[in-house]
């Protein structure tokens, strides 16, 4: 069972022209171009003997084998704006070679493959859309949820020829038996260390919040700066405290990817700031500590600054530790493979999370990346993708062959 | 030579219709409102005896008087987005109402009564305009100069029903004797000291940049805090050291108005951050030392977090000491309105600036306010109001009577 790095180049390739310019790819969730991208990988599994179908998320599936609890494999195939053309992608491509190398072999149990819609959540905001809808997690009322166009996702759904209800998409109670996913690590443990696979042990907890700063609107030549409530200047300030206090603890991330003040003029000392916050660690102590932490220190440079300040959790993910059975099956098929692979935390979240947390046993394989992700420098190399095919195939067989 | 203030309370708040959203006024700079609110000065200024005009850069005056140097007297009648109703605009009002009641009085001298356009610079990024225009102090191809929409002041202009050159609008040398701008405070000095006018000694130097910080966009769950180049991140380090660099010298104020990341998302660590700079001191020494100090440390902030940083230079003003007999005469006029009026520096720019700087000798008049500026908070009393316009109508028959 050994995979082909060259026909795992040439489906990536195709899947990076759907959205692609240059080496970047803008494919966001629900959009016509994850629909082409859907659409690509359906006729790859069809003419690999599978019945392909679209659930009501807009999640693409192709299921081998017959009836009863099947085997889950895939991986997502929008992007953020301007991203790279691995992210998620190539988990799939990956899972589609792994099928293709079975093509000969008897499998006791059904496959699925999945291509997710939505995992990153851009448009909506509810990350990890598509196992969302597929594992009962979608928060309240998310079909209402619009874009700031004012499009709901009810109606996005309806402008792609489905019903306009995710939640019609959720997976029965045994209908799956295990979910694997393979992804490209994101980070760079991988290269560092010159491997080029491991097996992930747990996925981090995510808070993502959004932090509003109000002060007060004052001219920016008459006002003294001992007169002022200046938003942003209280904003600027919670930002480097808060990434100080990411720094102060291992394996913890804190992130401020969005800003925006008001009324925003060269001459007016701002009124109001808002940021974004997402804050992520592999354990909950860890996280909740640094909720915490941030906090405080929100509210304690908002008094001594005189401004008014509040954080609004917009979503809370905790800590998901993925199956240990699965995560020694994983390792045991990487050996196989021929690859020692070593057990990772995920520092992003995965629609993996979703399946684990909802009950189905899950496992992960990483796949070794550079320069970053969610960014066009982001790339892999397709013989480490093949090993993870490999690998892949061999934990298919161990666990529905 | 007593002034209404009653009748300023009605002109002002005739002016306050136009653009107006409870006590916000949103006036810009080129608009449709703006247009409307030069109008109505216009029609006051005729009623008054005045032969009214538009100049080439958008500006309206009414000329009292006939042949030769006149003295200018007024202000501007636009505003920021969501500003208040009387920076500008009352010092307007105050030179019609000062007009008003120097109606019997035989002047041997023109006098000018001007609304000045687009003062703010909001949407084209030149401060001053009107008056820059007519002082000769635009800068280089102003004219092609284009808002976010692409709209060139050209073909704003020309919108207007004007030609498109605002260069035209160019005052002769020897045209203007002298200029007189009544102004509020826009800052709390006066309503502090319990005192209704001052007499402006100098206006502040200006230095308005842009300062780019370029990193490294990556994905926020994957990246460990010690690989970062956070763009975000560096530049609020930057706006804390130069709010803090501004406190440290008396007068002097710094602030950061506007800001924007790419790609901007919640999940991606921000490669690249925008934001704008305003630095102010009253003393030109001091302003130097201030855009020295900033300039070292947005340098510094970079080099330590990987990052490239660059500050453009967009506008800077020097340091406009005020015409020295004028400030004298502006202190006797104030005496005989019952003020004793004390000198005080400018903290905001202001299109008298541009006549000084220019060679017109060039007085300005503070009428104290309270709320600050720039903010629909802003206020001013229109008793004060009518003193100004008193002291102005004594300074206009000195000067010109």
């Amino acid at each position: 069972m050994t995979a082909s790095a060259g026909r795992i180049r040439a489906r990536s390739a195709e899947l990076a022209r759907i959205g692609g310019a240059g080496t970047s790819v803008t494919r966001l969730g629900l959009s016509p171009e994850e629909r082409r991208a859907h659409e690509l990988v359906g006729r790859w599994l069809e003419r690999l003997g599978a019945r392909v179908r679209r659930d009501e998320a807009n999640n693409v599936i192709g299921r081998f084998g017959g009836r009863g609890p099947a085997l889950l494999v895939g991986s997502h195939l929008d992007s953020v704006p301007r991203g790279g053309r691995y992210d998620g992608a190539l988990g799939v491509v990956v899972a589609v070679e792994a099928m293709e190398i079975l093509a000969g072999a008897r499998l006791r149990r059904p496959v699925e493959v999945v291509g997710w819609t939505d995992e990153e959540g851009v448009r909506f905001g509810i990350g990890l859309f598509g196992s969302a809808a597929a594992f009962g997690k979608l928060p309240p009322r998310a079909r209402e949820r619009a874009d700031a166009a004012g499009t709901s996702i009810a109606a996005a759904l309806r402008a792609l020829g489905l019903r306009g209800d995710p939640a019609r998409a959720r997976r029965r109670r045994g209908e799956l038996f295990a979910y694997l996913e393979p992804h490209i690590e994101q980070g760079p443990r991988l290269a560092e260390r010159g491997l080029p696979l491991a097996v992930v042990s747990s996925i981090v907890g995510i808070l993502h919040g959004r932090v509003t700063v109000r002060g007060r609107q004052d001219h920016a030549g008459t006002t003294p700066m001992g007169q002022r409530a200046d938003a942003l200047a209280g904003a600027a300030e919670m930002i480097a405290r808060l990434e100080a206090a990411a720094r102060r603890r291992a394996d913890a991330v804190g992130t401020v990817g969005e800003i925006a003040v008001a009324p925003g003029a060269k001459n007016v000392v701002p009124g109001e700031c808002v940021f974004s916050l997402d804050l992520r660690a592999p354990h909950q102590r860890t996280l909740d500590a640094l909720v915490r932490e941030v906090r405080a220190t929100i509210g304690r440079v908002a008094a001594a600054r005189g401004l008014a300040a509040s954080l609004d959790v917009l979503n809370q993910v905790p800590v998901a530790r993925l199956d240990r059975g699965l995560r020694a099956a994983l390792r045991r098929a990487c050996a196989a493979a021929g690859v020692d692979a070593p057990e990772l935390v995920s520092g992003a979240g995965h629609d993996a999370e979703n399946a684990q947390l909802a009950g189905v046993p899950t496992g992960m394989i990483f796949i070794r990346s550079r320069g970053g992700s969610h960014s066009p420098r982001e790339s892999a190399d397709h013989r480490d993708a093949a090993l993870a095919a490999s690998a892949l195939a061999h934990a298919i067989v161990a666990l529905a062959g």
